[in-house]
Formats: structure tokens, C-alpha cells, sequence
């Protein structure tokens, strides 16, 4: 069990170190920068190379949302769910200090919404939190769908590490603008801690959301796909 | 049966809402937006992730084009056609629906063209109706190639969905700034319930050409390539 | 025999469509376009979607300089040379003429250079025939390393269409400023049909250094890496 | 042994070849430029492929920290590791002359930095000493657990190739801002050869950073996540 939990740990403080981290140093980066496809190839990379490493040792879920949509669907525990948050919530908060300290060492840094997820104004394009909500939804739900089918024994062997990193590259190339992409609870508390304070205040929409949109794919998956015995 | 519809039309569902929705929210975000290479890599990633996750439950086409390709190159079964093809019409048809709601949540949102596909003034590019009509055929003949090519029996093992998820990024790279990229009739249709008048006058072409396309790979690779029993 | 002819101009023609239409069409877009990136992934999309598709009918060389290297490196019959070279070069001059029909349909449209390879005043970059030419022969070398050694028994089975894709991808994204890259005579060839006359002049040096690079490759591999009987 | 250390001094070579090579002639290239995105795919790929052209004959490190971090976690002999490096060293510098011959063959040129790593007034986004050295500890610390983990005998097989090249790309993606990113002492050696004289005295700094993450990943994966006997 402790192998498992440092494997989350560890998972998820590179999930929000590398995919933050792109989007905090090199996004806007003057001429050259990453832009918000560099991101989304950035966050959807952090799960590519960490479902190869430590797959075979926690499952590489670094999400809530995903412990509890794998529960709901059948294929996770329940009593290893709480300290699976745990260990996601606490990787991702030791990422957002080591980010910030990398990114205090360019003179003139302020953090301002660091890489926090918003609604309304907060929101990079300016939506409000009723289509924040239900792009959250759909975009958790859409991701669950593909980590359950892709890890379904009927799907091709080994490669599922390739469709759920790069479906998580998908769901930010879409919803960027509109709420900075979380599907991730862990990824968005761990950003608050050094966000201007309307983070906080709305990273409630950021755990319930992805968690609704994981339960629903959770049930459909279970419902209409699995294999009936 | 139900099994196979309900993933066609979330799969469906999944590409147009990730391709479209791409091209809508985030290609012309301004300063980082995804440009038309985020839009291709959206669309492709879209059917990477389904081949991956519902492949093994549907063939995961998502595309009437697709299917009657596969049917005339003998993959896939006559009396499934229509059902297949209403599952994917319909999932495109909600994704739409979805994609313009969240759309709205922004200030001043007009659906204008929307993602749709048109030739001449209504091309990117402003590519004649002509030009467009040879393009789509082309570049669906060639979809086609490479799903019934990477699915042979004596292709690799697994990775039909990276060949084919792929493919349909290299398809976009090219052909965006012509006709916008249909090579799929179901895509094509559901933007036009909430675009413009232009596109739905300008809808056939978008049935007629991919499946022009689709029946002479069908009939190409069955002629040359399939391995003669 | 003549299934595997048929195959190399199928993939040769979709090379040369894709990899050179991207240039063409969409590589400067106004706003939006792909940039060399976009370009580059295209052309290493042609090859790995064609690995995938005809790859278990003729090798997918899609390359004069491939077939010569593969042969030098003795992994392909000499006798065979000769017809897959024609074959090559015809269907990338079919991708040269429907591209040039789609190109004609905007207004306005004038080939200029086409996506034809040069060196001096028409190196993208402005460099020397002899940058040029030491530029092709070392990056078409590597190439041949990476096809040599990906399909190399001893390599993880089936994933060569990635690294070979994504290889010439690579390339592309080094060499597109020095010589448009080329790498290939028969993509060099197919665009002089309808690029200004400079393009035919130059064009014997995309034979030569293609060639000259994977002979090399083929005599290194065979004599540090092949495994010894 | 000879083969081995010819395939890492090729091997090596192409890294900085291409990796180096795209961002002196590719990034800032005028309009069309790849940018800090495509170096990152560029430095990626050259692992990527080389690691299916010659993992099978050296396991394709390419990089001092890389083959010290492997022996720390007891997956490679300590008698092979200074010929390793003496051949990657060697191939970098090779791979650096080469580079520099076809960068003068553009009228005008001047290495300037050429694409050395630095910190201070030296680091892309001016980035301080310490801050530099924490992100290339961290970095290549994450990198060693990808190769260690995707390399683990309980790891999908056959694409350890895919999840360390990415890796590489995601690392180039989070940390060229910083310090033009580095994690490869070889990689680093090599550009002093042409670059301004502050890159040769700020060298240490990327010997000895990337040492200390591998060895620290090698012990943590040992510690934690080796299977035991």
C-alpha cells in the first residue's frame, strides 16, 4: 500500500508540475512560447509517460475524480479511495510550491491566478460558471469513458497509457478558454495555495463537477459496455 | 446491437464536440490560440481515443462514411448500415447542441459559421466548389485506405487507432483551409442546425464526396490488397 | 508483385498529397496556419499511417533513397529496385497534379516554388549548395538508421511506423529552413513538374545526397549492428 | 562492446543534431518558426527513435546522467559506464561540428549562445543560479523514474521508447524558459565548443544538477518501487 501512495505522490506532483509548469513558464514566453497547444501537449504528457512508469504499481490514476469514477464503475476499491486522495492532493500541493519557487527565481514574478482554474471573470475566455460546470462535466465524463474502455481486457494490450495521456491533451485543447481545464480536483486545489484569492472561493466547482462527470461515466460504462459474465 | 449504437453515438458525440469544439473555442483564442494545428490534433485525438475505448465494442467509426466504406470492402455487415449511421447523425447532433450551449456562456458569443464545412465564399480558404469536391473525395479515399490497410489482419496488432487517429490529424492539416475538413457526413451535419443558412444549402456536397471517396477505396483495397484466400 | 507496385504509388501519392499539400495550402494560412511544425508533422503522419496501412504488402519504402539503402543494407532485392523506384516516382507525380488542381481552385493562386527543395537563394533559409548537401546527406543517413534499426528483428515488434514516422518528422523540423528538406528524390522530383524552372536545375542535388546518405547507413548498419549469424 | 559504443556515439550525435540543430536553425525562424514547441518534439523524437533503431544494442542512453542514474538503480554495470560516456560526450561534439558547419552555410550567421544552457542573465527567461538548478534536479529526477518505470520487466512491452522520448519532449515543454533545458551533461558539453565563452564557465552547473536527480531517482526507485525477490 505505501509503494502504491508514493507512486500517486509522485504521479501527481509531476502531473501538476509539468502541466502547470508549462502553463506558467513557457506558455506565454515572449516570441516563442507554447501557447495553449504546448499546454495541453504538456498535461496530457505527464499522464502518458507516468501511466508507463508507475501503471504497473498504483494503476497512475493522480486524479480524484478518476479514483472515484473507477470505484463507481467496478474497478477500484473503495476503502483504498480515501488515501488515494490523499496522496493526490498532497503530490500536487509539493509541485505548486517547487513551481513556485522555480518561478520566483525570474525577478519580477507575481503568481496572480498562478495556473488556477475559474469561472466568469476568472475564466480565461470570460464564461460563465453554468457553462463551466457542464464543460467540467462532460469533459470528466468523456475522460472516464476512455479510461475504462482503454483499460477494458478487450482493448489492444499496453497502449492504454497512449489513449488516456493524449485524451487528456484532447480535453485541453478544447476547454482551455473556457475554464482552464481541471477534470482533476487534486490539480486545482494545489494551485489555490498560491493563486490570488478568488482561487479558493470557487475551487468547490472544481471538485464537484469532474466528480459528477466521473460517477455518471462510471455508471454508463458499468451499465451499457462492460462484459456481462 | 444496443451496445454497438449506444458507442457509436458517444463516440460520435466525443468527435464532434472535441474537433468542432476545438475549432470554436480555442483556435482563434486570442494570442495563444491552437491554430489550425491544435484543430487537427483535436479531431485526431478524438477518434485515437475512441478507437481505444470503444473499438472492441462497436469497430468505432463514427463516421456514415466510414461505414459504407468498410461495408463495400467487406468488413462490415449491409443490414447494420442504418442504424449505424442514425447513431452517429444523432450523437453528432447532441455534441452540437452541447458545444453551442457551453459556447453561449460567453459574453457576445455569435454561432456565425460555427464549425461547419463550405466551398467557395464559405471556404477557409476560398477553394471553389470544384476544388473542395476533389479534395473531400481524395482525402477520404485515403482515410479509407489506412483504416481498412492498418485493421488487415496482417498489420500490427493494436495500433489501428494511433494509424487512424493520426491519419485524421494529417487530413486536417491539409485540408482545413479548403473545405474545412468533413470526410464525415455526420460531423458535417451537426453544425449546421446552428450555423448560418450557407451550410445546410451547401450540405450535400459533404454527404456526396466522402462517400464518393469511401467506395473506391472499398472497392481499391478489396481489389488489390486483400489477401486473396 | 504487382499488389506490392500498386501499394508504393498509394503511399508515394499520399506522401507527396500530404506532406507537400500541407505546405502548400495551409502552411501560411493567414493567422491560423500550421507553420514548419505543422508541416513536419504532416509528411511523418504520410509515412506512419502508410507503414500502418500497406507496410505488410510492400515495406512501404514510398523513397528512392529507402529502396537503395534497404538494398545496400540487404534488407531488400535488388532485382526489385528498378520497378519500385518508377512506381515511387509516378505517384508522387499524381499527389503533384492533384494538388496543383485543388491549389488552382482559389483565386489567385500562382505555384512559385511549389514545395520544391533548393539551395542558395532558394533555401528557404538562404543556405549554400554545400550546407545543403552535407544537410541532406546526414539527415537522409539517419533516416536509414532509424528504418534499419526499428525494423530490425531484435526492435519491439510493430511499432516501427512510429519511429520511422516520427523520424522524418524530426527531420523536417531540423532541415525545412536549410533545403525544404528533402530526403527523397522522389518527393523532390514530383514538384518540379509545376514549380519555376530553378527547381528542375537544382534538383539532381535531392538525388545525389538522398542517395549518397542511405548507402552509407546501409554499410554502417550492416557492419557495426546487424546481428551476427 | 564496441557495438554499444558506437551506437550511443550515433546515438548521441542525432540527439544533439536534431535537438540543438531545430532550435539554432528552426525555432526563430522567420513567420513559419517551430518555436519552443517544436524544439521540445525535436529533442523528444531523437530519443524516440533512436530508442527502437538502438535500444536493442546499447539500451540508447545518450546521456551521462541517464546511464549513472540506470547504475545507481542497479540496471547497468558500473565497469561500462565511463566508455559510455566518453562515447556520448564524444558523439555530442561531433554532432555540434557538424551543426555548425551547415548554420555558416547561411550568410550572416553568429553562434552567439549557440544552444548552450545557462542561468542568470544566460537563461532564456533570465532565471536565477539556484532556481536553475532545482528545475534540472527535478527534471532529470522525473525523467530517470520514466525510464526506470517504463523499463520495469512489469511495464507494457516494447514502449518504453514512446514514454521516455515524450518524457523528454514534456521536460523541453516545462523548462526551456529556464534554463534552455538541459538534463544531459553531453548535450550541454557539446555546444561550448562554438558558443560564447559564459557557456563553457556556467557548464558545471549541468553536470552536476542532472547528476544529483538521476542518482536521487535511482535510489527512490530501488527504495520504493523495485519488485522485491
Amino acid at each position: 500500500m505505501t509503494k502504491k501512495l508514493v507512486a500517486e505522490f509522485i504521479g501527481t506532483f509531476w502531473l501538476v508540475l509539468g502541466g502547470c509548469g508549462s502553463a506558467v513558464l513557457a506558455c506565454s514566453f515572449p516570441e516563442f512560447g507554447i501557447g495553449f497547444t504546448g499546454v495541453a501537449l504538456a498535461f496530457g504528457l505527464t499522464v502518458l509517460t507516468m501511466a508507463f512508469a508507475i501503471g504497473h504499481i498504483s494503476g497512475c490514476h493522480l486524479n480524484p475524480a478518476v479514483s472515484i469514477g473507477l470505484c463507481v464503475g467496478g474497478r477500484f476499491s473503495a476503502k483504498e479511495l480515501i488515501p488515494y486522495i490523499i496522496s493526490q492532493v498532497l503530490g500536487g500541493m509539493l509541485a505548486a510550491y517547487v513551481l513556485y519557487t522555480i518561478a520566483s527565481g525570474k525577478e519580477g514574478f507575481v503568481a496572480g491566478g498562478f495556473a488556477a482554474n475559474g469561472f466568469g471573470e476568472h475564466s480565461p475566455g470570460g464564461y460563465s460558471m453554468s457553462a463551466v460546470i457542464l464543460c467540467e462535466i462532460v469533459m470528466t465524463f468523456m475522460f472516464l469513458i476512455i479510461i475504462l474502455g482503454s483499460t477494458d481486457e478487450r482493448a489492444p494490450k499496453g497502449l492504454a497509457p497512449v489513449a488516456i495521456g493524449l485524451g487528456l491533451t484532447l480535453i485541453h485543447l478544447i476547454s482551455i478558454p473556457v475554464s482552464n481545464t481541471s477534470v482533476n480536483p487534486a490539480r486545482s486545489t494545489s494551485q489555490v495555495l498560491f493563486a490570488d484569492a478568488w482561487a479558493v472561493q470557487q475551487l468547490w466547482v472544481f471538485w464537484v463537477a469532474p466528480i459528477v462527470g466521473a460517477v455518471l461515466a462510471g455508471l454508463v460504462y458499468k451499465g451499457f459496455f462492460e462484459k456481462k459474465e
